[in-house]
């Protein structure tokens, strides 16, 4: 089981763009109400992920494919795909993945924080340079931005 | 591009029963409203297969996975799983695959012939031993029978 919280960020701090980063381009195969299955290329390494469920908890399958495997799936991709450089930040117990998207999405820019329990997830505190929490906004899913953008422009 | 008309069978003929057989178990990873990505076991040959569209057309890519890779995404198929058995028979140009279901859909038995064009599609006369035509029928799409088995009971 996966839980995260999502948070917009009005800005990039200094000390996260100079975090270490992966460019990640992910693409969606099938998008279903309660279901969705993505490939992705985290620089090198890929992966094939089947996610169900909404919001903070989501169940989770991983395999990792090959560059093969990868090329052979990613046609099916076309038109719900994604490019973004993330930058992994430690702090405390918690690392902070932080997605500066690229294409179609410029501009956006969203932290993602993964917890061990939901008590945990309920006591997070956001630091300061956080902006609202989209957790619950499905329109900030990846899956919607690869599919429709981002329904309201690029934000501030 | 797949290209294929699929017709109920009343029963299964002597020469189908004992023509060459696989014996299949596929469960879907994800069904959305136009697209759905499948994981298949066919006698020890693993694939997983992406499909979109709907009916006599439909996109499709696949590629072959290892049985590691099957077994890591099979936990994520739950409740949405089909186990039949396969048997190709030829007839001069056209092959027909017929499925014959097991466990919850044990009964149920389906030809589907694929063409290489929609002209070859069209003009296609079923043999006498076919039943009726269900290619549009989403009821009898593999991935409803996987999610919903057979909405109203067993065939004749």
């Amino acid at each position: 089981m996966e839980i995260e919280r999502k948070f917009l960020l009005p800005e990039l701090p200094v000390d996260v763009a100079e975090a270490p980063s992966t460019r990640l381009r992910q693409g969606y195969l099938a998008i279903g109400p309660h279901d969705e299955v993505r490939i992705r290329d985290a620089g090198g390494v890929f992966t094939l992920t089947a996610k169900s469920g909404a919001g903070i908890e989501r169940e989770e399958s991983e395999t990792e494919i090959t560059r093969a495997q990868f090329e052979a799936l990613w046609a099916s991709t076309e038109g719900r795909r994604i490019e973004k450089r993330r930058h992994l930040l430690a702090e405390g117990d918690v690392t902070y993945e932080v997605d500066v998207f690229e294409g179609s999405l410029q501009g956006l820019l969203l932290a993602e924080v993964e917890f061990h329990s939901l008590d945990e997830a309920r006591s997070f505190e956001p630091p300061a340079w956080f902006g609202p929490e989209v957790t619950h906004d499905i329109g900030y899913s990846n899956a919607a931005l690869a599919v429709r953008g981002l329904r309201g422009g690029t934000p501030a």
